[in-house]
């Protein structure tokens, strides 16, 4: 059964993440199936949007029986374009690319650092977990050589819009972006901005909203 | 004038982190008014949805004058509470909570980062910018001592259950949460979920849709 994924609204995709979350420490701990109640109860999300979801790509469920945890885990996997390793670089080793690099849940998804790059002279040639920093300088040539659709951006703020232009340049088809500042890019590159001080604000403003409702 | 914010949508809510931004900017280049046609051209949105969103808390704009700048500034950080600034804590010294604590972007937005805390011996008692790391069993009494509402938890994922639990014990008001579990918390403590590995597979997601279509 092949899943036409692009029926599936935009909504319903921000949600695979988390049921591929789910679904994963189930699988680790051996469950074989669930039914979209127990699912339900466990995500705190109701049993007919579950249901709804997973009827839009295939089911997998059963009456009486549930869901299908491997096959319904494998099936959102596909979906979500991760049955196959991708090979990502950073661009930028300060202190958020060193805690990316580091990162394990990113290679557990099937996202692999293969390169590290900066043009900080003191950073480059350091190594941070299996990969050595190199010189920033070199990524076009690193990426001619190596088949990377993914990079990600942790440079600052000032440097960011240069070096989106620099990869869009060389190939690169999809952003993960770190610094404080929207890139200029072509509509096909994609991009995943994660502004982290943005996270901040809207907590503060749901803190002042819950404090003045008291 | 006082800005009612319950009447303001979570949508509109979630614009003004982007347009406090981009109005910095113009402030810190000494751009003292901007009209929608202008902000439009900048931030790519449309002119129309500035004028409806400004409009909606007051707007601070003049046929043929624009905004001032400064004044739609202020008043964008008071709706999002950071008119003060907010004492925040680190729980989990690891490489995102260090990140995080040398990210300067915080302390510019007005959270300031006043305790970082661990359960890991060799981390206790090293600094990070200018903050000693302290034993983690010593949060309550920290918060005892010192007015805090927000804490971020970089704990690994088998320990940020407990770790959240223990906060709102301790009267923490609000979560930012970078472990890759959802948190069990009463509904008037709000959570901020950032789950860097959801944001990669969203981007490969849409990579993979963009291949299919091509």
């Amino acid at each position: 059964m092949s899943v036409e994924v692009k029926d599936i609204s935009p909504v319903v995709i921000s949600r695979l993440p988390r049921y591929y979350r789910y679904l994963g420490s189930l699988k680790d701990a051996d469950v074989e199936r669930i039914s979209s109640k127990d699912l339900s109860d466990l995500m705190k999300v109701t049993a007919s949007q579950i249901r709804q979801d997973f009827n839009l790509f295939g089911g997998f469920g059963q009456q009486g029986y549930g869901y299908n945890v491997s096959k319904l885990y494998e099936e959102i996997g596909k979906i979500l374009g991760i049955d196959k390793i991708h090979d990502v670089i950073i661009i930028g080793a300060g202190h958020i690319g060193q805690a990316l690099a580091n990162y394990s849940n990113f290679e557990n998804r099937g996202f692999k650092i293969v390169g590290i790059f900066d043009n900080d002279p003191n950073l480059i040639g350091t190594t941070i977990r299996d990969c050595k920093v190199l010189d920033a300088s070199t990524v076009p040539d690193f990426l001619k050589d190596n088949n990377i659709d993914i990079a990600i951006i942790t440079v600052p703020k000032n440097q960011a819009v240069a070096v989106a232009d620099m990869l869009v340049h060389n190939n690169i088809k999809a952003i993960m972006n770190f610094a404080h500042v929207d890139l200029l890019v072509p509509d096909e590159v994609i991009v995943e901005n994660v502004h982290l001080s943005d996270t901040l604000l809207k907590l503060s403003y749901r803190l002042r909203e819950s404090i003045e409702n008291v």
